[in-house]
């Protein structure tokens, strides 16, 4: 039996820290649905990067480099957060250097460990089938706000977390996953109205990213697992092709 | 309109501070609980310490002491955790230092507020109604567990939310409060099955604490309201007479 734990908060990473366990990283709205999307859309390296400066040396070195700040692209920088930037334009081959506010931030959090992937609501089932093939623990790192507590993130570990109790392979004792369960059961149904008052949902809505939102909530678009290796989240078949 | 903010971990209470907040700490099981029901029974003065070294200092002293760890009373000592010890024996006009796992380092996280509010379920609505009165925001520190996020002080933290919410006085934007909202809303017909599988529950059960569990999850036993001045915790009838 392997176990699963939640963490809701970067900042709170270092609690839950464990040898050899799976770290899932997840910025629903918008960061690890939009690396999700431009990996699969064939793009194929993006590098995360914490800090602005560190993105401008990337573009000054002619680099592509996305950059968003409290939902906002970022002046100078060629992509915001938005999935629907590396579904409209052929970016097959390319890399992409990637900083926002939230989901970059936890990549940084997390990136001793030993495997770190990339979640979201598309690609939510192939996250959980690979998990289920691996026997090993579990950590989901919420991206949250600011180190903040946010509601998309956590129904996302949520769901996550009753798909693997559910399989029989995985317990949990962590209070923050079984709480998650309970917040996507009730959420579950209309993950979109569910979070209509949320935080992050209101700060979108004022600038009218509904689109954004309603992709970013839809499960199960991909088999894609975005995965972290040197210094880069790529496909999870070249991360195969070196941990077999 | 005034806001409820709900920090689920003394870690994380940086992130929330705002001057002139009213901050309610909660350590439902069992920290909070013992307190407001030490006080209520006549302890005059409850001196929080958040390391057992400064404990021993004061049980040298000849003060009288509670410490836990883990759930468990601390040899050398005269208390430990549970909110009984304040009931069966006649402590009235004395002072206690008390020292916990959880509870304590939450109250010193706090320290600094213009005003911090010990919670429990058993003086809840009495908490709710004096806020009600302040026209001041509210932010509700969940000790949780070696500040990790725990199920029975987030159901809290939504009770009260929800109390404040529906009197029409306070609004949120902060998603804990709204998640910890859900969460009660689910607990609520039975606190004590809810936390069946919570992690402190299951603890305490190994324990055999399940007298002192139901205790602290039976809402409205008490009308006092601990409230930290000078150091310690004190009826709220004293800090009234220097803050009316």
């Amino acid at each position: 039996m392997n176990t699963i734990q939640t963490c809701y908060s970067p900042a709170l990473f270092p609690l839950f820290k464990e040898e050899n366990a799976i770290v899932v990283v997840v910025d629903v709205l918008r960061a690890t649905s939009a690396i999700c999307t431009a990996i699969h859309h064939g793009v194929d390296k993006m590098i995360p990067v914490a800090g602005l400066d560190e993105a401008r040396k990337y573009k000054a070195e002619g680099y592509l480099v996305a950059a968003e700040r409290n939902a906002i692209k970022q002046d100078g920088f060629d992509f915001g957060n938005s999935p629907y930037h590396y579904i409209d334009e052929d970016l097959s081959g390319k890399t992409i250097v990637i900083s926002t506010t939230n989901g970059t931030q936890a990549i940084e959090a997390a990136k001793d460990s030993s495997t770190i992937l990339i979640g979201s609501f598309l690609n939510i089932s192939a996250i959980a089938n690979w998990i289920l093939q691996q026997e090993r623990n579990v950590i989901v790192l919420c991206a949250g706000w600011k180190n903040k507590f946010n509601l998309e993130d956590s129904i996302f570990a949520g769901a996550l977390g009753l798909k693997l109790i559910q399989s029989g392979k995985f317990n949990t004792v962590c209070d923050s996953t079984i709480a998650a369960g309970y917040l996507y059961e009730r959420a579950n149904n209309d993950l979109y109205g569910f979070l209509e008052y949320s935080s992050h949902r209101n700060r979108l809505k004022d600038l009218q990213l509904e689109n954004d939102i309603r992709y970013c909530l839809t499960e199960d678009q991909m088999e894609t697992i975005p995965v972290y290796m040197d210094g880069g989240l790529v496909h999870m078949s070249k991360f195969e092709v070196v941990n077999p």
